[in-house]
């Protein structure tokens, strides 16, 4: 029997992750869950730390971790949410974000021009190093005279590996999103191991787009796309970016992957909304469509699409949350995914 | 008389500076024109260097720099698109990138709902730190086992000034875009630059977003913004982005200004476009409406408002290129735009 740890989080977090674990139980894998409801701003706030060696020693052996959100507006977000999503990524060795994203019905797109609608491609995102790398620092620090440097990282090794990545979950082709003609070393390094991973990959069609050139084309094409593989930077914008394309951040699931020792991490890509939590609307598709790639992951891709498929139902009768033009609560709208998934 | 210069570049950088020279010509402004035809990738092949110390000395006693666009594919862009703009940005010290983006017509926008369509934002794009600093490097190069870093730099004197820009051309609001919730050492800094500026400018309506965020609002509603100040990497997508929302890159226009020397460089958004170079397609707009904003730089607000009108009638007409629906050649489409002038 698998583990599945669970940290639900913060603000929203927990709300959606109560229905995405109904649909859980629902589809009768062969896993159990191991809740760790004390990682979140107020362990912060008491202990200065959100996620203990404990925790880790909880969660290292879990194929699968669930998350909710994290954030609180009391803590400003840089150094606590780091020390819970950026440490998951790092600790696992997490190398790839893995975004799918697909229009779930026609009347979510914001798009004017009816072909050009359905979005349906995968964003990978390299997830250890880039920006996010934590190496850097500043001096002078609080004067006028600060200096800061957040250092862009790129291996061999982490470059090579998610761009495999990206190749073996291609259907059609994969376009690389770089800025190797503003930002130099990086870019190089991308651009030597891309052109490796093509010869290892002859049979998949292959392009290339700089970032701002891609930011472009898919906020007037996303059809145009099946699988993008970039940095961790332009990851983070670019899938937020096709999310919006295909009824924004309320459906919105993740994956942080690594391929080798087989573990995920699996969270809705919004935050924990601190706006709206406790008023019981927060959309919980995002959340249950985490679910379903979790469901994938384990090697059930049968009740992956069964997930899929409930919620594709679920949005076209139109019983969903307020953000998708519908009226039901959180609670509701969950409600709606499991009766479909019963039908 | 100021003295202009002129660098009409790569691939249609040419082709679309005529038409443009043509309209400032018609401007009748109190200016000469300096042209450094031979500032392109041939000289680049031939010398193994693009921009001279002796070029650099024609440029640097004049007010304000036309450039119609850098870059071959026969050489890559990274070394020679650095060797011209990022040389000319940093040499000029030009630290504000000023990108305005307008919908010149209903029909241009690709969004589906009308009350959102008509964008009107600027952003203010930092123009010499950030990934673009030029800092960094690679180790174990070409093996296996590369590690390759390009430096984020922010500084206090560069992001304050930047911010104090924003204010400076504010109508209504200034939204600061950063990530500092997961780039630690700049984001920290761009906030407390932020705080700062917004003691300095208490009459201005502010608001923060992370940049993801940023990306997916104005995917969605680019009407929610008034003038939008981010780092240099983040407005190079997110003006590319905003510009897609507005007819696209053939209308994307941008000053490189230093405020404090009164020096600028006037360029449309747009690449040297190598594939439709030569054919006679290309859309003039932008170098057209680059030369309104050198008009405006020059204390000519009146001719910029003039260009500008003269602009959105001929698109209104449709005597436009086939990248707005039209079906003018660059030349047509330029000589529409005098006409509109000369009405
Ligand atoms: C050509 C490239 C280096 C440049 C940049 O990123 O600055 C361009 O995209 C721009 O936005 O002016
Ligand atoms: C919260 C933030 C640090 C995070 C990121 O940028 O990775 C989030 O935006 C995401 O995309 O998962």
């Amino acid at each position: 029997m698998t583990t599945i740890a669970v940290i639900p989080g913060d603000g929203i977090g927990p709300e959606v992750t109560a229905p995405a674990l109904d649909v859980l139980d629902a589809l009768g894998l062969d896993a159990r869950t191991d809740v760790l409801g004390h990682v979140n701003a107020d362990t912060y706030l008491r202990t200065g730390q959100a996620l203990s060696e404990a925790d880790l020693d909880r969660i290292r052996p879990c194929r699968a971790t669930l998350l909710g959100a994290v954030g609180d507006p009391r803590l400003g977000d840089t150094a606590y949410v780091r020390s819970i999503l950026t440490t998951l990524r790092l600790e696992l060795d997490l190398y790839v974000n893995y975004r799918p994203v697909k229009l779930w019905h026609d009347r979510l797109s914001p798009l004017r021009e009816p072909s050009r609608r359905a979005v349906d491609c995968v964003i990978v995102r390299e997830n250890t190093e880039g920006l996010y790398s934590g190496v850097g620092g500043s001096t002078r620090t609080g004067t006028d005279h600060e200096i800061a440097m957040d250092v862009d990282l790129s291996t061999h090794q982490g470059v090579a590996r998610v761009l495999d990545f990206a190749f073996s979950v291609a259907r059609t082709s994969v376009c690389l999103v770089d800025k190797a003609n503003a930002v130099r070393n990086g870019g190089q390094l991308w651009q030597r191991c891309w052109r490796a991973a093509q010869d290892r990959h002859p049979h998949v069609a292959t392009s290339h787009l700089y970032v701002d050139a891609a930011a472009m084309r898919l906020a007037t094409d996303p059809t145009a796309f099946d699988v993008i593989v970039t940095n961790n930077s332009y990851g983070d914008i670019l899938s937020d970016l096709t999310a919006a394309l295909a009824g924004g951040i309320g459906v919105a699931a993740s994956a942080n992957l690594n391929p080798t020792t087989g573990q995920g991490l699996f969270e809705p890509v919004h935050g924990s909304a601190p706006d709206i939590a406790g008023a019981g609307t927060a959309n919980p598709l995002a959340a249950i469509l985490s679910v379903a790639l979790l469901a994938e992951h384990l090697g059930r891709a049968d009740q992956a699409e069964r997930v899929r498929g409930a919620v594709a139902a679920a949005v076209a009768r139109g019983h969903v949350t307020p953000d998708l033009g519908g009226s039901l609560g959180t609670k509701e709208a969950g409600a709606a995914v499991l009766a479909e998934l019963a039908r």
